[in-house]
């Protein structure tokens, strides 16, 4: 059954999170050799409940089949239009520092749907270096960039002084969807979207379960 | 009311998987000023709903007050200790290209209850350099050295190959915990957690809302 996008406008942001999840869950079936998944397998590898998964996907559509389960290379690609990643999204990277260099240098998002395709500093030192095949380029040419090549997303790996500003400025030219590795708390200018990375919440749900 | 932490046992690990968020939030609603949070303030940062946020907490005792909300310094401290972050726990990290050092080189761990006691890689061109105050060690020696300070938490900093092997290997030695970067699918050992980030799920959550 097609997807209609119209029916999507309400549906709770913790649902849409879980659907990348299940998406890198169908991709190593796949990868195993599968063709079918059950929201029962997807639920094991996911630790989360098959009735819950049942229930997400069902917001989409009829995506499944009563007693053969999902049809593993559909369900990728109907998640990927729903994600709108079966295009392949430009982003920058703010912040060539150890964590910037990293994500410069790494080669994992392409066929997720994403690539990094500038790196921005302020530090004279790291301007002009190569990272990852990519020059360093000057962050007060950010702006310019983000505008001149219509990007949308941002990655920002640099220290908490300054975020904010950047941020507003970047809301300014046409960023709509940052991903945040500042240990900072900001305010989201209008119409932009924003997802934290902070190891230190994933550590403190590991530390729960030590004795 | 005090914890009793006998009646955790069966709580979802969705359900402990918030409890981070929790804190963190509570911690900024205390840097602002706060004295109470009600869960509609938590939701409203979190984008959680209140009622989620109150059944969640309601597992662990009544932590807050009809009419008042939670006094904030309480629920911290309550929250600290359900996640066994009222002390501080040594981890290694493995590997110590851009990523492993970016995360030897971050001060944010300690306050939250975790702090880098080592690092680890197999380049002979690393081993023995400073990074944060850390000198890399040799990763041949890490097990010994985890058995020897009754290291628990790992994280994982390192390209896919050989992540199975050395995962199985700290298992043997003690580590229960591992926070893992790298781009794999890992076949978790026996009694340990492991908590997985990865970019490109929170880029995709993002590229929902992208028109």
């Amino acid at each position: 059954m097609p997807i209609d996008k119209g029916i999507e406008k309400q549906i709770p942001r913790i649902i849409i999170g879980r659907l990348p999840l299940y998406l890198r869950a169908l991709d190593r079936l796949k990868k195993d050799g599968y063709h079918y998944a059950s929201s029962r397998e997807l639920g094991r590898l996911l630790d989360i409940s098959a009735a819950q998964i049942r229930k997400d996907l069902s917001r989409f559509g009829e995506l499944g089949k009563r007693g053969k389960g999902y049809e593993i290379d559909f369900l990728i690609k109907e998640l990927n239009q729903i994600l709108n990643t079966n295009k392949v999204w430009k982003m920058i990277v703010i912040g060539a520092g150890d964590l910037g260099s990293g994500l410069a240098r790494y080669r994992g998002f392409k066929d997720r749907g994403f690539e990094v395709v500038a790196i921005f500093d302020i530090d004279p030192q790291k301007i002009g270096r190569e990272i990852g095949g990519l020059v360093v380029k000057n962050i007060l040419d950010m702006c310019d960039y983000v505008a001149e090549n219509s990007i949308r997303i941002a990655i920002l790996a640099i220290p908490a002084e300054n975020a904010q500003k950047l941020i507003n400025e970047l809301a300014e030219v046409g960023i709509s969807s940052i991903l945040n590795y500042a240990p900072i708390y900001i305010k989201t200018p209008d119409g932009v979207q924003i997802e934290h990375i902070d190891p230190s919440v994933h550590l403190q749900k590991l530390s729960y379960y030590l004795k």
